[in-house]
């Protein structure tokens, strides 16, 4: 199976945000990410990196976290 | 292993771009693809679709061709 782990850069650092995730669509200023079981996020960020050997998908917010 | 082929689409058509491709990474206005054969191309274009069970990634030109 080729599903990769989604993680968000936060401070330099990797945070997972969803686990086997079957599929990415840019939707307006959201991705949208699907897993393998169906269950779907939607994220305000952009693509930062696709390692696909690694199976990683790296995320950078596109707007600051409300604090 | 899971590496994806790359498409770009054009007109309603996919057309291969790349094959093998082991990362994508956004430079600028532009993706940076590699393959596993450490090959390059950089593309103006962006992310459409991700469909990793289908080793497939979807991208569309973001300036008209030349022509």
């Amino acid at each position: 199976m080729c599903e990769a782990n989604v993680y968000m850069e936060k401070d330099g650092e990797l945070e997972v945000l969803m686990e086997n995730v079957a599929s990415i669509t840019p939707l307006e200023d959201r991705l949208l990410l699907v897993d393998l079981f169906g269950e779907q996020k939607r994220v305000k960020a952009e693509l930062k990196e696709l390692r696909l050997l690694d199976h990683k998908v790296i995320l950078a917010p596109t707007e600051a976290p409300t604090e």
